[in-house]
């Protein structure tokens, strides 16, 4: 990986023309955070009525896609997924209109796709980057966002100044097209399964009597022990060692067969913890039930091993 | 038989007894941070040779649970569950021992066999209080060590200053048995859901080739996002509001299905991330796609009201 986690230094002394394609809620975070950075920020959406208060502060509302396109030395798309990225790709002069300019596709899917979208990119002649935005809506533009960034390390280069408007944090991963999505997906499987736990304990500790607020301030200390742990883990991972000693497999198994009793007692459905269950359970069957938690890593990959 | 007689005078230099059942990690932890207090500590374990370092270290090694009980003003259990505290506390004479005695519980289970081991303890003339340990083993008897208490209040103002050779961060949640449980059960819940999907970004991340340890500083990001996220969530639960406008649920929805596509086109299984997508799908289904994930939460407590 490429250390390039940069500052931004100045405030934009470059004013140059951006175009921002795709205006749900974080599509019109971003452009904000343009307009904020002095740029000229040209707007579209599939469906109108989304552009009103971005115009209102100074941006280009675009008729067309590839009018859009046309208006912006850098053009920045943020849809739901590549299913909507190639329907707006696909639209009428866009491919035409992006020729030899750079397009940042900040959109999810997952990396197979991002491949299949750098080729087509490549035969438009695109300079094509793919990015993930790592922090949610209200960061952006502000020094707490945080994007990783993957393909050709010149473009990323050249509208690096542009792109620190939308906040100082962007790290370059590699050339590998599907390193940002790769690490997009890994770093949405932790935090959608850490928010799926959180909404379900809020769920039961409601039926305990417990309120969410109540509650929030210990989940908070939750979050907070988690970056060590990760640090620790991951390196056991690396090195193929599964240690049990502060806390064994079996710890977990129990723990978890408590927040699926606990849940279901109260009709509350508990399938996250189910699977969590599953795989400890296996663990434990497996023979492994004195080894850390993190061996369930290994065991997954053992599976897809077996599956193979 | 009573030993409890102490000559101190000031109760932060107070060297009590204390005795802890059950020396697996954890127990083990609790021990030694009791003998780095001063405290007189006896320890016990069903299966003996797991005191041989606590016994070089100054601790008495019981040779049964009564022996041990009998030796401390306050005895703690920290076993793998309540079936495993019932074991220990139906040991012969070991109810006897206890009559007029502190019991700190801070083994893991559902409030419900809390509740139960509390009226075991009121009719055997037992002060009972129940506790839950937030942290990590390494973090006990370190300023960083969280514990959870419920019952009642003198018994635990006055074993306070012994507890806090644990660490000094003790919350006492109410009179109310169950609450730490309630809480633990809630907390473990976020805890496990999060390093379960940790566990499962690390294989499906590995399967892109990347390393663990090069995964882990982005996830400790995604660790720090999730405070202000919980707090302004918890907020929403409790009013009944569920904004979708910085990030709706058909983004989480979509998240949810490229992780899991992600992660099977690898063979890798997706059990924890399908439940959260069948979470997600359903709340789109039933007209929810436009509000917050955490709509989720009424969600799940919807549908244990349509079960009850």
């Amino acid at each position: 990986m490429d250390e390039s986690t940069t500052t931004a230094q100045h405030p934009a002394t470059d004013r140059s023309s951006v175009t921002v394609l795709g205006l749900g809620p974080m599509g019109r975070a971003l452009a904000g955070a343009f307009l904020a950075g002095g740029h000229r920020t040209t707007v579209w959406n599939r469906t109108p009525g989304r552009e009103g208060a971005l115009v209102e502060r100074g941006a280009l509302a675009a008729a067309t896609a590839a009018e859009a396109v046309a208006a912006g030395e850098l053009t920045v798309v943020c849809v739901v997924d590549y299913r909507a990225v190639e329907g707006v790709l696909g639209g009428e002069g866009v491919a035409e209109a992006l020729r030899g300019r750079t397009l940042v596709n900040l959109s999810n899917d997952i990396p197979q796709r991002v491949r299949a979208l750098a080729a087509w990119a490549e035969e438009h002649g695109v300079d094509y980057l793919d990015g993930a935005i790592m922090t949610p809506t209200p960061t952006i533009g502000t020094p707490d966002a945080v994007y990783l960034h993957s393909g050709p390390e010149a473009p990323f280069r050249r509208h690096l100044p542009v792109l620190e408007a939308l906040g100082a944090a962007h790290t370059h991963l590699g050339e590998e097209i599907g390193l940002a999505a790769a690490y997009d997906i890994a770093l949405l499987d932790v935090f959608y399964s850490a928010m799926g736990g959180f909404a379900h304990a809020l769920a039961v500790a409601g039926a305990e009597g417990i309120g969410a607020r109540e509650l929030a301030p210990f989940a908070n200390g939750i979050a907070k022990i988690l970056p060590p742990i990760f640090e620790e883990l991951a390196e056991e991972v690396d090195r193929g060692t599964f240690s049990g000693d502060d806390s064994p497999m079996t710890s977990a198994a129990s723990a978890a067969s408590h927040i699926v009793e606990s849940s279901e007692r109260h009709g509350i459905e508990a399938g996250i913890m189910r699977a969590v269950q599953g795989l400890t359970d296996r663990a434990v069957g497996l023979g492994h039930g004195g080894d850390g938690f993190i061996r369930i890593t290994e065991l997954l990959r053992r599976g897809a091993r077996a599956t193979a």
